[in-house]
């Protein structure tokens, strides 16, 4: 069975490497046992389809879509930060989302299946604002929501600019320090 | 010659339609043409492939991806919110350039085609920030990102909550309140 378990590790890395870049429609199975040396029957016998390939991919991934960096309600400027820095690292874990958002749920909740821990988040969140960190007047989930947006502004789902890693420092440096500028003032207490 | 025309235009428009809802990828050239009530031939003498029925598609739409409400660098808050409400009017919008991001441009500035009127829109926050209403010590292209990576924060591109037009009045009404004071607070001179 180890055999089949090595199988299956290398049809998740190469499926996710697939969706990573093409999406669901846009994913060939063909690539993918390919790039996996498995072949296209097992693929359907252990996955069912291409979008139960993809659910698996998604599943795998969830808890680091979720958890890409650890949270820290406490200082969410430089959470938004490491985000900045964790979106060059690594862009397939935002283009995962997005194409699951894109193809998958229009609208409403993509993380119903981290409830618990986004909703770890709000507390923590929730918290900070009685400690007198962050405004109290503000929803913990729309704070919450609302750093991840901000985080996001030159992310690989940006539409106007998604920073690379090859750009100038100084201009990472730049976006940097506005974005935590921004952070902090947008979330304190008023 | 009008005939043509209506042609086109009917093409375009379900083209439009097929792109929104399945991406480049997902897109199906056959689809497009029975719902345009054209024949493939046709679109492929005009357009050459399905990327370049995306290009025209894409840059029939860049004005109003551009310009989806106006811009007003003096109410900045403001415009997030009617961001917030456009987004839920016309999501398509959003997910044409989110596509595009994913599937065509995964780096770099996505409204190259644009430069001018987002040129126009950077020399609208330099004049607010030398009229003391925006902050100085942040870089017009950074202000004018960050607004509306905060006003995506429930957009059909988020990667948490996307708003539904179905939502909760006071669902829309909590968020449109906590976005205007997250854009207030974030930009103004500190």
């Amino acid at each position: 069975m180890r055999n089949a378990a090595a199988t299956r590790e290398r049809i998740v890395a190469a499926a996710t490497a697939e969706f990573v870049e093409h999406g669901i429609a846009g994913a060939r199975v063909d690539r993918i046992a390919a790039a996996a040396d498995a072949n296209k029957a097992q693929i359907y016998a252990w996955y069912s389809s291409k979008d139960g390939l993809f659910d698996a991919v998604f599943a795998e991934h969830l808890k680091l879509i979720v958890h890409l960096v650890p949270f820290d309600a406490d200082d969410l400027p430089g959470y938004a930060v490491r985000l900045y820095d964790a979106y060059l690292d690594r862009p397939e874990i935002v283009r995962l989302a997005v194409w699951a958002r894109l193809e998958r749920m229009p609208t409403g909740d993509l993380l119903t299946a981290a409830a618990a821990e986004v909703a770890a988040k709000t507390a923590a969140v929730r918290a900070a604002q009685e400690a007198g960190v962050v405004d109290p007047e503000l929803d913990p989930h729309d704070v919450y929501a609302m750093v991840i947006g901000l985080s996001l502004t030159w992310s690989p789902a940006s539409p106007t600019v998604t920073a690379a890693a090859g750009d100038e420092r100084r201009d990472h440096d730049r976006r940097r320090t506005g974005l935590a500028v921004a952070v902090r003032r947008a979330f304190r207490p008023g």
